[in-house]
């Protein structure tokens, strides 16, 4: 009776290793965009901006409604994308010093686990094109947390002006490409001191079609950070002028562009069916640059904030004969999700020695079923402002996104019902004391699991890159 | 030499009545919502409510993003979509009195010219299912404005609450269907005193399936004008407590629903080809009442306001065949230009005697080219408070839509830019005198053709309905 057994467990083996021979892990194409609001693309409602590659995306694949990154600005935002975890455990955010600067002493620290490490482990050739800003000294850069290549900017395209560029705040509205000097780095070296940024996207979009036919023979890990549309708002001549829009319409709209020569370098290298292609933003529209800043829609606020507008973010997912074509996913999703999920889908094991916030979301994407998620949590710098249990969410402190304004602490918390208030117009807090008592459980079994890492956005050097 | 001209002529002559030949007059179909905002279906970018049929209807057809109701509130928007005429003309608008009341002593006059007059003289069967709101009493009704048949409410669902019923607006909340008396008309005599408004939804639906299935033979014009989302919200058991978008969200995928119903009854019927359907909403969302309005997406205000949410709405056109499937249309149209449209369609002649507003929009919904339009002007009662000549609007007046305030008059005129800013946030009336200047002379050459009827809104009568 034991042979039976133990020829089971040898199937059993046998199908694991099946399920982890090249064949089965799909590559995975993360484009990520820079302040791009819920409300930017036509697939998701805006009257204006043509996006026809991304409604294109949404159609054969999956819309996500309720997608979350899971922090308010740029740096902690792509920390937490890249480690599946809430940027307060990895110190990759600061109250006062939201992001990293280009004389930030700090990065991700090397202890994290990254997903491109993970799928390193698995036989995944691994490249970044585009922006970083999870520290750009020498020893923070992509090649020290799982990357193979990297050609990008380190930071965000306005942190180095030049020094005759006009200050203050309408210096953004000044679309002098000579007044920004953002290096290009290519590896660990600079390439470039002061690129046109005007070809930014164009040169973005042909590194990734290149790296995708480079490396099409093994699965690849492909995250394309788009420096755009963050200010100052750049687009190459062909996209220049055509948006009703305006420039930021021209440059959503060569993002889209390129988009979909991603798309379609993987269908004509026939690896549509073997690839899971996601696209979404960092943190909301900048809507303090009036014009030059997208649109959260219907949602409150945007980058800079805990209201809907700041966090929820366009969220597609794109993989033909896996994900159902034309659906639409009202489901809470994050970033720090795909951690998760591509590591199972590679076949990598996801560290145990740490919390990882991120879920396995297949069963989402896969439409084989629901995923066992308990609260999500709003974090502005590395406070937590408020928190989302199903279509409940509660504000325990509220505040401007970019005002002078001190945080207003709420007691009880605000509280919102996101289906059928998306907007956060009605607080009902008052009569329902229940829901805030789970909420603030939820909060509490979050709490009691987090241990904050030092943050690494204070210190500084006296060299920028 | 003179033969051949005389042959041609008498070829087009043919050519021409071959066009009005009933084959090549399409049945037109208009579903009007009521107070549903821009922003409330998937299609527009709503997170929440399911709209599968509307989203089906769009891909089919055209949607289009930038398509007005010519009026703010009610009775003038349902004057205007039938005449073509901006309400003014017709004296359907009033300051104070904003749309007609249960007391009201007017009605539409009988020397309008009203678009399903205009295709009986062609030979169409016609048809109202829903709500009137162009005068109550015996000699307003549709059958004096060429209607052959009607089945529906006089006016709006919360106009004759019973005696009994809360006072005030929370009473809006008060989802008790013994507190609404608005009665329900066949022809016109008054069939129900109070109707169960749960299933008001339900019983327009069947009574558009059955005159689409009786009038089959001929051509047919059927005006299905819901009386929902307008509140009190009642919605059928298989709708009710069903979305998350609460309450206001069972009435939305009830309507969506119903057109998904009246869709099927044209393809099961060999219709479909042969129909015009054109889905929209008699103006935006009403705000006042929270979580039972609806949302305008990214548009400010709602219903009662010139701001874009009280006047620009949703506008699907679908005629599988003719209109090219999955379009995103994005000029300018208006409620008013379905008037000269569906008689230019059905061969009718639109009346030479007055003006008419609207244009023909065939270009637009064929793909065959532009329409060369003028302004659009925004009404506020019988006062206009603003025009939009391109991507340009200005605003000659605001006020907030139902608050106690008085009219603001802005000398110059707040200028927005509809494409890059359609939230109407930024001014930037002082950079752009000459846009101002071209749009105060399309307001002239407006006013200068205008000639304002009497309002209809003023007199009362004893008896009630």
């Amino acid at each position: 009776m034991k042979t039976i057994p133990v020829l089971f467990s040898l199937l059993a083996l046998a199908g694991v290793i099946a399920r982890a021979a090249p064949a089965d892990r799909p590559n995975v194409v993360i484009i990520y965009a820079d302040d791009l609001g819920w409300g930017d693309l036509g697939c998701y409602g805006n009257p204006v901006i043509r996006t026809p590659n991304l409604d294109r995306m949404a159609a054969e694949g999956m819309r996500f409604t309720d997608f979350y990154s899971a922090a308010e600005v740029c740096t902690p935002s792509r920390a937490a994308l890249l480690t599946g975890r809430y940027p307060l455990r990895n110190g990759m955010c600061h109250d006062q010093f939201r992001v990293l600067r280009n004389n930030s002493a700090g990065g991700l620290p090397r202890d994290e686990v990254t997903l491109p490490e993970l799928l390193k482990g698995r036989g995944y050739s691994t490249g970044i094109v585009g922006k970083w800003h999870l520290g750009h000294l020498p020893e923070h850069l992509p090649a020290h947390h799982g990357f193979d290549a990297y050609f990008g900017m380190p930071y965000s395209n306005d942190m180095m002006p030049a020094p005759d560029a006009p200050k203050g705040r309408p210096k953004f509205y000044e679309e002098n490409n000579a007044y920004w000097r953002t290096p290009l780095i290519r590896g660990t070296e600079i390439v470039e001191a002061q690129p046109d940024q005007r070809l930014l996207t164009r040169r973005y979009t042909e590194e990734a079609v290149k790296f995708i036919r480079e490396k099409k023979a093994a699965p690849f890990f492909l995250y394309v950070a788009h420096s755009f549309p963050h200010v100052p708002l750049f687009a190459s001549e062909r996209f220049r002028g055509k948006s009703a829009a305006g420039v930021y319409g021209d440059v959503i709209e060569e993002l889209d562009w390129s988009v979909g020569e991603i798309l379609a370098t993987l269908r004509t290298e026939g690896l549509d069916r073997k690839t899971l292609v996601v696209f979404s933003s960092d943190n909301g529209p900048w809507l303090i640059f009036n014009h030059h800043g997208g649109s959260a829609g219907p949602l409150r606020e945007g980058k800079g904030s805990t209201w809907e507008g700041g966090m929820r973010v366009p969220g597609l997912a794109w993989w033909p004969g896996k994900i159902p074509a034309g659906s639409v996913q009202r489901e809470i999703a994050t970033t720090m999700d795909l951690f998760t999920t591509c590591a199972k889908l590679a076949g990598a094991t996801v560290p145990a020695d740490r919390t990882i916030d991120g879920l396995d979301i297949s069963p989402l994407l896969f439409n084989t079923g629901p995923v066992a998620r308990d609260a999500f949590f709003y974090y502005r710098g590395a406070t937590l402002y408020a928190a989302r249990l199903g279509h409940w969410k509660a504000h325990y402190i509220t505040r401007s996104a970019y005002g002078p304004d001190q945080p207003v602490k709420h007691e009880p918390p605000q509280l919102y019902h996101l289906g059928e208030d998306v907007s956060e117009r009605i607080d009902r807090a008052k009569e329902n004391p229940a829901v805030l008592a789970r909420i603030n459980e939820a909060v509490a079994r979050h709490r009691a699991d987090l241990k904050p890492a030092p943050s690494q956005l204070i210190e500084t050097v006296a060299r920028a890159n």
